[in-house]
């Protein structure tokens, strides 16, 4: 019976490091690591981890919505390792629980809390529905040296409030503190009661 | 600028006694804190927190779908404490959110963090959404001693897997470990593949 | 295999009402605790744990510097819970941790971290060295909202720097945050370096 | 008024990356941070701070014994970070604990906890007294899947229980759980009261 965790963080938090940093321990013990990526995300193509450090690895499994784990093919390994989290299928995140206890092997996701609008992404929701501990990684505020808990999007220098949750654009993403980001994002305006400049 | 804090647990964690002790610290200084609870919640009476150890407080405000907070009824306020706060409708996290800001008061907020089918309630989501801290309140598995994340729900002594997500009858609840709760309610039965015993 | 854990807070945390919560969810599942104290602190009867809250249990094992655990006194004991750590003989705090690997019983110390002088105690010294999980038992500062983590001794109300760990007379103590507790102890009076007001 | 943190971890858990990739957020942000370690490693070169992993950075300042850290030269500094802070003299602890109230700047100190005869280092001791956040890196067993929290200090692969807390010899070390570090080094043994196979 072995543990599952979430690890999350706003962009930039460094979890893919964090991961690799991971990944480079378990393996100098000698023990094996199996890393997972939803194919979603392929900023830095498909089938691999990097972080913006420099390091990097390969993924040995991209998973998708019709992805169905078998336990019997993660017997023997020490620790999964999933990136980019917050994009799993619910019905992954799942399968990732009962791996943890049949064949017992421990899986740690790194993944993002919320998008642009403070929501839960689903593989977010699911982690956090079925973490047995869910752990930080900090960054600071980019206005400021607060703690960083909310992700703005931004498009051409302009904070956005609304928009698909997963956007393929031109939008880059600023890791905020709650006043930093409420000053800018406010609740009500995300609601839908009001516009902003309005 | 002040914090928002979720603090989870399982039903028996002994959230209103921690919510208790922290009011009586505040009070015990001369500091003036504000409880507030969900209507909903009426097991002990509708005004009242009371935890199983005996102690108890009467409650300053009962929130329910209608309610909108005023900044300004905060001001001078140490802290605010919720209990039962998974029932917090999702607009009175963004209140309470807001309050954190300005007024500048920090708000810390006790709740279950899943029903008894393993999804977050409303409050708990937009907790877990909003929060500058997730911490949890910890007891251990009914049946083992690992501890517990999951909150079965059980009628005439029988796990139940479907339901209303708040109900009034005649259920009872044990806190249990991810091991010992699959077991007796698989993944697969919440997700409605197959049905138990079956 | 079980954990140590090491729970620290200043003053009027609560501490001793965390541990009697603990107590009565584990007797709320059948399950068997066994309560330690040092012997040093007779504050409220050399035999009795007790919050300011007006919950107390009866002691099963006062402990002083010629106790020896026998481990074989443990077996089927669920949780072992130590109230007033700091004081514990180290030599204790070793037994407590082989006692956690035979008979494998969970150990959870409650205690103060350091003295008036920002100095560990010998318990809490040698539980920071041995502890799986060291965890920490929040209270605010009695002169602003920061959390305290310095324990202040008063004299007719004026704080001292100087005398014994363990004082038996008329003192009383404040839980500061670092920046109240310095404004008044200066670290370099602590130190010896320059006498308060001189 | 800033924090002052203490992040513990055994050998080989990765600290000197973590704290290279909290330098690079702060860095990619605009943000000025000072790099502190000890003089007494020497291990990489006395003025770098490098990570297994390849990442390394220039040391801006060296601390040893006669070092008093004036709190204007942190003037503007957003993040000090130092790396190796078991070794940091208590004196220097003091100052850099002085740094987060003023001028203000966060202090983040990256260590290990204890030494191969698990006792608390000079620095590690100071800072476990002080510190607002007390936080840990983490690393599994070297021989097992639990935590590490021990350092097993090897000389041609033979545990080692006796000698100087700081060696520059041949020693090598690995992170062991508690359970595969007693089975190994018994604490009566690290006692004096027993020897290894006698």
């Amino acid at each position: 019976m072995a543990k599952l965790y979430f690890r999350y963080g706003t962009m930039d938090s460094a979890k893919s490091m964090n991961l690799l940093a991971v990944a480079h321990n378990y393996r100098k013990q000698g023990k094996t690591v199996r890393l997972l990526k939803p194919a979603i995300d392929d900023r830095f193509g498909r089938d691999t981890i990097r972080s913006r450090s420099g390091l990097e690895r390969k993924v040995d499994l991209l998973v998708d919505e019709d992805t169905r784990l078998d336990p019997r093919d993660f017997v023997g390994v020490d620790c999964v390792l999933v990136d980019e989290a917050q994009f799993l299928p619910p019905r992954v995140v799942d399968d990732l629980r009962e791996i943890t206890h049949d064949p017992g092997v421990p899986v740690i996701c790194y993944g993002l809390r919320t998008d642009f609008r403070t929501r839960l992404f689903p593989g977010s929701r699911r982690l956090l529905e079925l973490a047995d501990r869910i752990e930080e990684v900090k960054v600071t505020c980019t206005h400021c040296n607060r703690k960083a808990i909310f992700n703005m999007r931004l498009c051409d220098g302009i904070p956005v409030t609304q928009g698909e949750q997963i956007a393929l654009g031109d939008e880059t993403y600023e890791p905020l503190c709650s006043a930093c980001f409420l000053a800018r994002v406010p609740l009500a305006v995300l609601r839908g009661e009001s516009t902003p400049g309005g």
